[in-house]
């Protein structure tokens, strides 16, 4: 079997260079994606559609040259499946018709395996992409943080202010537990079939984690994250782990738990997130996604990073999706700039 | 004349109890500003009326007790009269029919001694509230940073991902800088106005600062900020300059510049801006917003706040805008308790 470069940077082992991946890397800034988007008719259908959720989980390999594949689905599949009635909303984002107000609302949520396992298209498209996937690649699957899924589960849609959730938060914190408590079972068992089904290394994102006051942060949100991370380490010791909380960085000296990669955003200097976390967890990221506009300065981008990473212990990747509107040959650039720069 | 304890608090100076404010306190949480705005039909109208103006500016001074008032007005006016045409749409915010594309949209836009005159109403707002606030009470007069105006003049409206902005800066910085260029000499002009109507303390509200990369800040957003400091310390050396840079909490330690007081917003604890900027400024903030949702968590992050910065060199207030769905009896009840709790 050969080598994964992806799964050994994970883990710290040395590697011929420094491998990299894009969030987002299967999106709209590709034309491939668009073309099959437009068949699937919507977002949620192409979630819905093992065959074509494979299709773009893998057009990023051949078209950009990344070491890693990124499963195709949505954070939002675990909250449908638990019972919520989700839409997306044309030039609106997600959106449930019945977010959750009190106690009986979550009472009435399908918890633990029975939503875990109904799931089964994103299991069989893991299956597909598997059968596909060079032997030397990785594919990383993915789940979004309890805090980052209650959020719309409680808001309803995306939020500017997170005031519902908030409101919750400093009047009623034992019914926001209840929820992330819930979310946190299905999610686990989520992520041991995502692992059973053939995904290399799991990555949770914490979108929202910056809507949280710095005090309040393990609380609400990291204490589930390391729930999730204990349970699959448990099971799967050999399976990296990938923390991407966005917008955490004046605590990052109180980071904790048994995971294996921490993702930095671009907003956290990457000289800031070496010192404080670089000795316990390999750290992945950071380059702004608009450096994308330009070639030159995404070259520089690269060297910066490279310069403060060195060699080991990294993962190249950007420190937020990559946005639709940037040109194919500026991603194929800072794919190769990445592995050329980091090359021994 | 009667001492203003808020200015006295801006220098430094030693005051019998901290002060207090609330960023957007003359808002819709207030009933009595509800129905003002609906008198005039819509914001726009409402910020062009001096003696509406006056009126919103003066509501939280009475009903919730602040300790300084803060003009009514919204920062958009100014490149509204620099020719771009402002608009509000309901439920989407503001627009800007005809965003900055090039070098010859930048010329088009009146400059200067000329767009900052056309700002009248706001310094008939400043005079009028003048002659009716309390001697002991301060009155704050503000602009938006150079950056943050920018945002909106070449979106054309709010955005997420300010892209259209950020393809500027990585790939045709000069425009960028033409553009806050001539922003800022129109602020430098305005907020001389400003203090010539009457106003105490001047605050520069950086609300995007966190859309820029770290390492481009200073050059993209903060020396135009300091810029307008120098000159205005040149002109008033004892009116007192409050910075708000919304977001900048990883690189603290590279703030200078002529002025007195710093804005640390809720996501910076306030343990770190002391540490970093304690000794070369007095702090403002930083309560997250959403405690005063809860009278209790409010008593909680209020004693939390008094315990690090102690009774000098410090502004109450929250850490972003207060949100309209805020009991007023909340508002009333933080106040009182900064109050309270910080009497010497």
């Amino acid at each position: 079997m050969a080598n994964k470069i992806f799964v050994d940077a994970c883990l710290g082992k040395e590697t011929p260079y420094t491998p990299v991946w894009m969030m987002r890397q299967a999106g709209r800034y590709l034309p491939e994606y668009m073309k099959v988007r437009a068949e699937a008719g919507n977002f949620l259908n192409l979630c819905h559609d093992p065959k074509k959720a494979c299709e773009v989980t893998l057009q990023p390999m051949d078209i950009v040259g990344v070491d890693a594949a990124i499963l195709f689905s949505d954070i939002l599949v675990i909250p449908d499946e638990m019972g919520m009635d989700l839409s997306f909303v044309k030039g609106e984002g997600p959106k449930f018709s019945d977010p959750i107000t009190c106690e009986a609302d979550i009472d009435r949520l399908i918890g633990g395996d029975e939503a875990a396992s109904k799931l089964t298209y994103v299991f069989d498209t893991i299956k597909l992409i598997k059968q596909e996937l060079a032997e030397d690649k990785a594919l990383i699957g993915f789940t979004g943080a309890p805090w980052t899924l209650a959020t719309y589960m409680i808001e309803g849609q995306g939020t500017k202010t997170y005031n519902i959730c908030k409101k919750m938060m400093y009047s009623n914190p034992a019914l926001l537990h209840k929820i992330l408590a819930k979310v946190t079972e299905v999610i686990k068992l989520y992520m041991e079939k995502q692992i059973d089904a053939g995904i290399d290394v799991v990555q949770i994102f914490d979108s929202w984690a910056a809507a949280i006051e710095p005090s309040m942060y393990d609380e609400f949100s990291w204490k589930y994250m390391v729930e999730i991370c204990d349970h699959l380490k448990a099971k799967y010791p050999n399976t990296p782990i990938i923390m991407f909380p966005k917008g955490i960085p004046t605590f990052l000296d109180k980071v904790y738990g048994n995971f294996d990669v921490f993702g930095v955003d671009w907003a956290t200097p990457m000289e800031l997130a070496k010192e404080k976390l670089g000795e316990k967890y390999v750290l992945q990221g950071n380059m702004e996604p608009c450096r994308l506009y330009s070639q030159e300065e995404t070259t520089k981008s690269v060297d910066d990073i490279q310069k403060v990473m060195g060699t080991s212990r990294h993962i190249f990747n950007l420190g937020h999706g990559i946005l639709p509107d940037v040109p194919v040959a500026n991603a194929i650039h800072f794919v190769s700039e990445c592995q050329r720069i980091s090359k021994k």
